[in-house]
């Protein structure tokens, strides 16, 4: 019935692929989507999700869902082990899928700068898995300094690094601080969540590098009177159970997370092609593997200068525009059509937000902050979103949010809540009295129930 | 300030033990409330997490936010592990907390009436991890069908027996059924999710049998007009990683939820007390343990008969009715009041769902069924949720479902997503048209993309 219609595998349903399989729905093709996830997700409020302000299911939908009127598409959940390039043939899980064009369009994730024992103890932040794992952390830190009762513990346990002072480690830093210091103080009862550190640690001499300057010392100022306590022009050297060593200092920290370095999925090794030092592939200018015009890789896999010599870089709408690219030149070369020329990348702007009523905006030559900004942010997102129902519950979420300072998915799931209390496993009575905790004086004035016995 | 106030320590912080920490907010007493998560949960809709109409964060809140106001009351995040009832004091993860009045109330779990091997094939649904890796299991069942072309795998994967005729058996066989039947078929394109197999089995008589028998033959009809299979009077006298051996008869089944038994968590081992045959403690009528006057046990903790010589139902409202009198209770020997009498439980009704439009409600002596039933059985629900914010977004969730026939928690999270294919890894060609695979003609005049090569 459809046996000779050329057949299109999508690898990996971010941002670019489920691009190419939408603009696809009406080419006379046959689709396949394989992606790792039954889901696809929101990347960019991510954040929100390890900082509890909105659920998994609200920045996610099921690839399937999405695609379900898309009668020419097939969607399997499967792990892409390899591709047999001379055969046509993805291997996915239990099958093979032969394929007549091939997108591969898997993403990228942290790099450690050839660290990659770091992961373990500072998670970065690409998944929902990492978002509810790192939410856990952050919680779990608030919860073992109310009850150890070593003040140079608590301390250790409510210090917040952040490495990284790109977009994420801006939004994770100011969300955080947000978390401490306004969600949390009125529910303890023996530490002060006022006292929690948040240090953002950022190599470069501004952060926001990819912004202008002046919305770079907006950034940065906002983050300060949050209380953040942001380091430039300091270098990570080693990270442990127990904090971060930088060139010149050494912190204790419960949690550090890693928002620095991203590294291309393996898409490249699959291939067998040239790749650039974050494992990229080396694309032509109509985003084909060189020698293999029936290959395209889009978005983070991919390294592309486009026609104009402007490096294209790695975020959402960036691999939208590939991916309605790839649409467009698979469909044809269908239809026997004239092909589209090179890659061109339109640079819409660049956003980040920072906390409440706080955020960067840099659109052509107009630069947003404050009130303004955090707006236009809220309302970008929550236009991007997909579905009515998720926009509906975002929308809800952030303004129940805004006007009660409260977070609603603060639950500490999927982990052994336990884990961390390792290092602190001694059996010992509560102290007899305040001196003994490491209470503040405001923390007994605020609280009538710190005597233990 | 407060070191001569009686110290009340209550461990768990389900219905039970929330609604004592509440009524005692302003009772002159220092509460320290243990539990093991940082959230309580409405268990009641449990089910609908584990089949994917709500998130875990709709139906859980941290503890810590519901009793913020309440400035005698500290919570602790810790694993009990001990009671010393002779130093009255609680091990609590590293610390010991002392107390002069102990509350119980920390829930029940499953039995597999002696077959603790079948926990790992046949998951039960008593916390938020069980109903998200529940929601994993049946997901996954769907999509490992997509992949596989072995129509006798398809079968078996596309079989859901539930074990246990009661409210919680009653309600995940109806929404299963719901979610293949109704939502999922239009997403699917080499299965036909409308063939899913859901059976119940209940090894009594009837369904649901602490409900009048009117309430239980409806349940029984509804169920099976929306496609489930009801056994009654079976017994399950195996289960394995492919299936359940039933007395006649086995059935090949890829996912298997046990909704049968309950046993008590090991408070009574704690205390070295008498237990009855699941684990719960042998309470007198004030409810405490006999011989230790300042040690309550209530809720699925407790065995207990009530004034009237009823014996109390293992539910919600039965747990805080019993949290309301032990709080009367410590607040009239603290204060120098006279005591209470004895407990008195008082039946309120029994509500159970079954599926859209279709629920069992008995108030005293009305009885409804159908939309009535299931309207006030949505409303009752909505209105017991704690907080504005939950009762919004779950009315809303709701009501979008019933609109739409969509869910919108489906996400395959917290887990090994391939796991379940290790009984399928071996790599081999998809068939090449549709004869080769298990396609019905149905599956095939819906699908346009069902030919691989």
């Amino acid at each position: 019935m459809t046996a000779d219609r050329p057949k299109v595998v999508i690898v990996g349903a971010g941002f670019g692929g489920l691009t190419v399989a939408q603009s696809l729905a009406r080419v006379p093709v046959d689709v396949t989507v394989i992606d790792r996830h039954n889901y696809h997700y929101f990347q960019p409020l991510l954040y929100q999700v390890a900082t509890a302000a909105l659920s998994p299911a609200d920045i996610a939908w099921p690839i399937r869902g999405i695609l379900r009127r898309q009668r020419n598409t097939t969607v399997l959940l499967a792990n892409v082990t390899g591709i047999d390039v001379d055969a046509c043939s993805v291997r996915a899980g239990p099958v093979d899928v032969p394929y007549d064009f091939l997108v591969l369009a898997t993403g990228a994730t942290h790099s450690y700068f050839g660290h990659p024992e770091w992961a373990t103890v500072a998670p970065g932040l690409k998944q929902i898995e990492d978002a509810t794992s790192i939410r856990r952390k952050v919680l779990l830190a608030f919860e073992h300094a109310e009850l150890t009762d070593d003040p140079d513990e608590q301390r250790r346990l409510l210090t917040f690094v952040v490495v990284g002072g790109g977009p994420t480690g801006v939004e994770m830093a100011g969300a955080i601080a947000e978390v401490a210091h306004h969600a949390l103080p009125a529910e303890f009862r023996r530490i002060d969540p006022h006292a929690a550190r948040v240090i953002l640690i950022e190599a470069g001499p501004r952060l926001l590098p990819t912004f202008p300057e002046d919305l770079s010392t907006y950034a940065h100022r906002a983050l300060e009177r949050m209380g953040v306590e942001v380091r430039t022009l300091a270098r990570v050297t080693n990270c442990d159970e127990a904090g971060v060593d930088l060139e010149e200092a050494r912190i204790e920290a419960g949690t550090v997370i890693w928002a620095a370095g991203v590294v291309a999925s393996p898409a490249g090794a699959w291939l067998g092609v040239e790749q650039d030092r974050a494992g990229r592939v080396k694309v032509g200018p109509d985003l084909t593997v060189p020698g293999r015009p029936e290959i395209f890789v889009i978005g983070d896999t991919a390294t592309v200068t486009d026609a104009a010599g402007k490096p294209v870089p790695g975020i959402a709408p960036a691999a939208k525009q590939m991916g309605r690219y790839v649409a467009d030149m698979i469909a044809a070369k269908v239809e026997s059509r004239p092909l589209p020329g090179p890659f061109r990348y339109r640079h819409q702007g660049d956003l980040a937000t920072i906390g409440r009523k706080a955020a960067v905006v840099k659109l052509k030559s107009v630069h947003l902050t404050g009130f303004i900004g955090w707006l236009f942010w809220g309302f970008a997102h929550v236009y991007f979103l997909i579905g009515l129902r998720n926009r509906a519950v975002v929308a809800f979420s952030w303004l129940w949010n805004y006007l009660t300072y409260q977070r609603g998915a603060r639950l500490i799931t999927d982990g052994p809540a336990m884990q961390m209390m390792a290092r602190d496993e001694k059996t010992r009575a509560l102290p007899e009295t305040a001196e003994g905790g490491a209470r503040s004086g405001r923390d007994q004035a605020r609280s009538g129930a710190t005597d233990w016995r």
